[in-house]
């Protein structure tokens, strides 16, 4: 018979990566250093900014800064095993993750964040 | 003729009070008075929130505290003379004014004014 497998390299969906055990391992810690260092970073601006508020419409800045941040943060930080050499391709981009961080994940998928990171890099010069 | 008169009582709309230049003056002051110790408020508020953040959620509930404030403020700020009176009849009532900022108003704008106020307080009981 020549119909097709449902699966047919072991992956349930088509192009999707498994991650193993030790993998997610990895790629949780990295995930939530990354988020951690992005929060503190907001953290520290958000403080910065309400003390330096002189005037309402500093106060307005500071609103709108957060809300932007916690939409791009929403947006940024999606853990899905689907989603996530993308995510992470975008956080070594922007250099919130060193590529120390993800050591241990397979080769395609380093490639795959490094793929993904280059074409950023190119996009936005 | 008896087409009733498009200026039956002076009043360019029905039941509004119109506003002397002297009105006026106080009016503006008021207002400005206690937009500007509510805002200051606010600062306070959320220098204090800002300072205190200790984890993510503390972050968002500075955005959620500021925006909140924000629409009550727009909404609750209103200087429209049709408006006027409903707007100082709520300030009296959060004691965000005090009357004798009010004074030199017309002695029917004070009695709508103290009305409201006190509707207020007796809706809140």
């Amino acid at each position: 018979m020549n119909s097709p497998s449902a699966h047919p390299n072991n992956y349930p969906y088509r192009n999707e990566p498994t991650w193993s055990k030790s993998e997610k391992v990895i790629a949780r810690r990295a995930f939530d250093a990354a988020l951690g260092r992005e929060l503190h970073e907001v953290t520290q601006k958000a403080k910065q900014m309400a003390n330096e508020i002189q005037q309402s419409s500093d106060l307005w800045d500071l609103e709108h800064y957060l809300t932007q941040r916690r939409k791009e943060i929403d947006r940024k930080y999606d853990y899905r095993y689907s989603r996530l050499t993308d995510v992470f391709g975008r956080l070594l981009y922007e250099s919130r993750l060193k590529e120390q961080e993800l050591r241990g994940l397979d080769d395609d998928k380093l490639k795959s964040i490094r793929s993904i990171a280059k074409f950023l890099a190119e996009e936005a010069a």
